[in-house]
């Protein structure tokens, strides 16, 4: 069969769709000192208020603050202090009108009181007596019984992801350990009989092996757990095994390189030998990053993605990432929520009609502007990509974008 | 002594010029497959150059480009086919006007052939004949020698983040072995008598430590390695010693809570306490996050933090993340470039001169606007945090911003 009558080209889109029926993994429990960027995978239920007393922001005076309605300068209010909350105790005390209670930031309001005064608006008389000069309001200065976190309320919602404030949250309400989704294990096969080991000089005619590299850092910035296999000849079994054994352990396989017609057929002939193997897409309407390959075996994914490491970044970021934060249990909103930045692009691009173009673009601040330049280059070389700063998307029905346009930014 | 005395409240800006006098953490060497998010310290030169021979970018024939000039449908040029290009291996055939060699994509170039001309542009007529129906201009589909990275090249400076494409270069060059700067250690003390471990239940008056978790979150993603050392009690003696302990094995101390008088002053006192010892700052003309101490001890940075969750979240971006980023060896253009979304804020914030406020927003899609939804709350609450996307700063010289305004967000 000859290589062109598989390119029926998919569009990104579609693409995305086939990338939904893909299952989430499991859950396990972690402590919550390893939990920042994992993924939730329970909703977290406060069982209790925060805080369960009435508390007191400021250093000051517990009163009611009915006894300083109209105090000013001219006429003070006076109150009697009657006592002094401790830091971490219960108020044992009771504030009637006229009273006063000495308070700290972080006190529990006594009873009776319901607003508090600053040290810096009251003047101590003598050692039990205050004057207030301004009137206070109910609740000044005070956070009240559930005003932060409120009990049975669903606090954080499973699919979230943790950063250091539901760290906080998680702390609040005493979750040492964490629910969390696995993080998705992918297998990293580089092909190509012209790929050598890193630690290894190339001989005249071969590279060493960039793709592994780029890939497993893409897998750990999206969430999921890099296992490079090493690096497979451009030979049928030698292929198909490493597969097998990639499918053992993973939840996504990549097979990177293989760019040349006749490794593009091993990889296609591996996927149909695996059992329960079904070929969703061969070919991407996107450049670069065209010809790509996308199985499921099983339940799992199986990408033959482009040897040029651009394209293979590319394709990873607009396929196997957005799989990589579904499958590890990522909600919806945040898998769209990308990074993004707003930038004018300093030069016209052409593009072709029929298919997406992802432009690298270097992000500049010029006169309070952020100014967009597109890197163009051979999507064989790295240095666009270590010179970028992010991707602009040209769409598939446009023919170029002008000079002087903005463009969203989707960073890296 | 009393509080107020102390208040001799520092803009930001001067703060930041405090934080520039601390030294960077010392080198260390890991493996590549740990670095990503680490920071180089060393500029990485090429010693080879790469490709280090000419590439084939397509699958197709090696020409010589001037062979193929003025060929179209009509009048073909015709080509003897004199050989293939064994991937991975030298080219060990040469190319003379009227020859062709057949060649995968990453295929080395023979000697005589400047181009290659793509299977599809190409027709087999016998085995050893094809005609060619375009011209091909010299290059066409061929990466030249070092037209990605050069020898002796300067390709990555230190200071550089590595991300996977930095990965990508670092094992085109065979640089398994990493020197990065060592992350710094950050040691994190809470402070108050009404905070408990979150393993515990809190009684009546007491809240679980949640400043360490939300600290240590942000310490992380920073850069830094966070190490909690717990909770004291509002009491010199437990400080102090705590402190010492903390300046033993980090680089960085971050006493969090204390927000009441007494123990700010407990703090001060430590800090003067403590050996080669220095006050800073005390106090920053920010909100929230004013009653910020400050201090330099021999060459190590001390932080008293504000107790309030969201005060001490907001001073850590703004002064303890870019000193942990600095210290850890990122280079100044990496400190400056945030993460940032340009949006149109919802409603006016008020906001008071002399001080620059720094306002939680929640970003929403609206009608392909970015739309920043003020989160107004007091700063003891850590629902606003998680509720909130990134912060909007509103300038020491403003007094408020407008509905409709155009607003850059600090994501988070």
């Amino acid at each position: 069969m000859s290589t062109k009558e598989f390119f029926k080209v998919s569009s990104l889109e579609s693409v995305l769709t086939h990338l939904h029926n893909f299952p989430r993994t499991e859950f396990e429990t972690i402590p919550i000192e390893e939990s920042l960027g994992r993924i939730l995978a329970k909703d977290v239920i406060s069982d209790i208020d925060i805080p369960d007393f009435n508390r007191s922001t400021m250093d000051g005076y517990a009163v009611r603050a009915r006894s300083t309605f109209g105090a000013s300068e001219r006429s003070p209010a006076l109150f009697n202090v009657t006592g002094t909350i401790e830091m971490g105790e219960p108020a044992r005390i009771s504030v009637k009108a006229g009273e006063a209670v000495k308070i700290p930031t972080g006190g529990m309001l006594p009873d009776g009181a319901d607003s508090v005064v600053m040290l810096e608006h009251a003047e101590l008389l003598d050692e039990h007596t205050i004057e207030v000069y301004k009137s206070a309001f109910p609740l000044q200065h005070v956070i009240e019984i559930g005003e932060d976190l409120c009990k049975e309320e669903c606090i954080l919602p499973w699919g979230q992801p943790i950063r250091p404030q539901e760290m906080g949250v998680l702390a609040a309400l005493g979750k040492s350990d964490v629910p969390v989704f696995k993080k998705p294990v992918v297998a990293i096969i580089s092909t190509g009989d012209e790929i050598v080991d890193i630690r290894d000089i190339p001989s005249l005619g071969q590279l060493r092996d960039v793709n592994a590299y780029t890939l497993s850092g893409q897998v750990k910035k999206a969430g999921g757990v890099p296992t490079c296999l090493g690096i497979v000849r451009d030979n049928f079994d030698e292929l198909f095994h490493m597969c097998e054994q990639a499918l053992s352990h993973a939840d996504i396989v990549l097979v990177s390189g293989g760019s040349s017609v006749g490794a593009r057929d091993f990889t296609m002939e591996a996927i149909n030998a695996l059992p329960r193997s079904e070929i969703l897409v061969h070919g991407i309407s996107i450049s670069p990053g065209k010809p790509t390959i996308i199985a499921r075996i099983g339940k799992k994914a199986f990408f033959g993605l482009p040897g040029h490491v651009t394209s293979a970044m590319i394709v990873f970021m607009k396929t196997v990432q957005p799989l990589i934060e579904r499958m590890g249990g990522l909600s919806e909103k945040y898998i769209e929520k990308k990074r993004e930045a707003t930038a004018i692009l300093s030069r016209n691009i052409a593009s072709v009609q029929g298919r997406t173009d992802f432009v690298r673009v270097n992000l500049v601040h010029d006169k309070g502007r952020l100014v967009a330049h597109p890197l163009l280059g051979k999507s064989g070389l790295i240095r666009t990509m270590v010179k970028a700063d992010g991707l602009i998307e040209i769409d598939i029905n446009s023919e170029g974008l002008d000079k002087g346009s903005v463009v969203t930014v989707e960073l890296f």
